[in-house]
């Protein structure tokens, strides 16, 4: 047993000594000079919200490249602060934050999921609003375009969603768009699930520049190759599409 | 303010009465009759381990993909149940059950990030080791695979991990491969952080088939479009690993 310690105290000893921390980013107070300058000059206030039944992947891709630039502060929000119960069920996920104790945020993501409660949801609907008036960007994922278009913040622009609800942002007054994220203006949406990956490393590169973007990119090795090719509904078999569409209406029609 | 109401309700109806929930997705209990067959007769049994320090998309990668799948059971287990704290900082992530009340598991899952305390923690290399003994499917994201090494699980076996750790994996008998994943018997590694989601797939298609893996993608819309091309250390400029590295380096000597 001896023997095995000292193995192991030699291997910490030898991580220690380089860089294990492949993924180990904390850069708040931890920057080097210019940095440090960029980060004081330019900080980046960026407020996640979570609702129970929403999707998790929708904020924490987006998460996990935001909080790699240099001075940005990632706070997530709910109505009440505390644990959320996201699509899964699952209590996995908390909010530091009630939505009443954040004023203002640089960046405001609004993830998807089953969103539907949210939409006649007037406290937070209206919170997005206030918010809104002075983001520098408002932006969602998945359905979450379906809340910013509850809010009011679609109306006359070109948006998107997850492809099952395409349709839906016809009633808020957006003209849907099958691209990947849309800009228009200030407000960025993301198609589903994993589409805010793509669009948060493009709100890198307004923020901070490519260079930047690309280190975020490197750093969390997104080189994506998805072992199939149905990951949209222009890609996906028929076939693929009405078992996932089948799925979808079953779980909605079972839930309520 | 009367006809806001009616329109929010009209709408909240609409809503209602199709599959707005396009992400809705929680089938334990919803499926039909020939899923919840298969469900019965083939439950998967998911453990994700949580720790302080670790990268959150390592584990919400593959959660957002296995809780797709009819009949798995998602938990999250960290050696005490309750928030740990990823290396972001943020109390955002729960566990909630401790290691100790979990004994089997089909697949079990260890993210990566600051992976160093887990490397010299007996009790966590322990459980891995225990568990992996009945474990369908033994697997890490990033340096997760740097624990899988440390239980001795990886000896002799190919292997990968975050672009910026692979040589480490020789310390534990490991040959690095430059792979999205790798699979060696019943042990799967993936390379850095966003990695996860392919693999989560391809263990999809191994438990249940190309096209319930196929079927998953598309409810993610797992169709990666990356604005750049930078997502691995082949196809980044010297200059961005340089600066990826810079970073590394000195969040890890600043921490401790």
């Amino acid at each position: 047993m001896k023997s095995k310690t000292r193995l192991h105290t030699t291997r910490r000893s030898f991580l220690k000594s380089a860089s294990i921390a492949a993924t180990g980013i904390n850069l708040a107070g931890h920057t080097h000079a210019d940095e440090r300058e960029e980060e004081m000059n330019n900080p980046l206030n960026v407020v996640i919200y979570l609702y129970n039944r929403m999707t998790v992947l929708d904020a924490i891709g987006p998460y996990e490249v935001l909080r790699c630039v240099p001075g940005a502060q990632v706070r997530f929000a709910a109505k009440k602060a505390g644990l959320v119960q996201p699509d899964s069920g699952l209590h996995m996920l908390n909010a530091e934050y009630a939505i009443a104790d954040i004023t203002a945020a640089d960046i405001l993501l609004i993830p998807g999921g089953d969103a539907t409660a949210q939409l006649g949801d007037r406290e937070v609907l209206q919170w997005i609003r206030t918010l809104h008036e002075k983001t520098k960007w408002t932006t969602s994922v998945c359905t979450g375009s379906l809340i910013l278009g509850a809010a009011g913040l679609l109306k006359g622009a070109q948006a998107t969603t997850h492809w099952n609800a395409t349709n839906f942002l016809k009633m808020f007054g957006a003209e849907p768009v099958n691209k990947r994220f849309v800009r228009q203006g200030k407000v960025i949406t993301a198609a589903g699930v994993s589409a805010g990956i793509d669009m948060a490393l493009s709100l890198v590169a307004l923020e901070r520049g490519e260079e930047m973007a690309q280190t975020v990119q490197l750093l969390i090795e997104y080189d994506p190759q998805p072992p199939f090719n149905s990951g949209s509904h222009s890609k996906a078999s028929q076939a693929t599409i009405e078992k996932a569409k089948k799925i979808l209406r079953e779980v909605y029609s079972q839930k309520r």
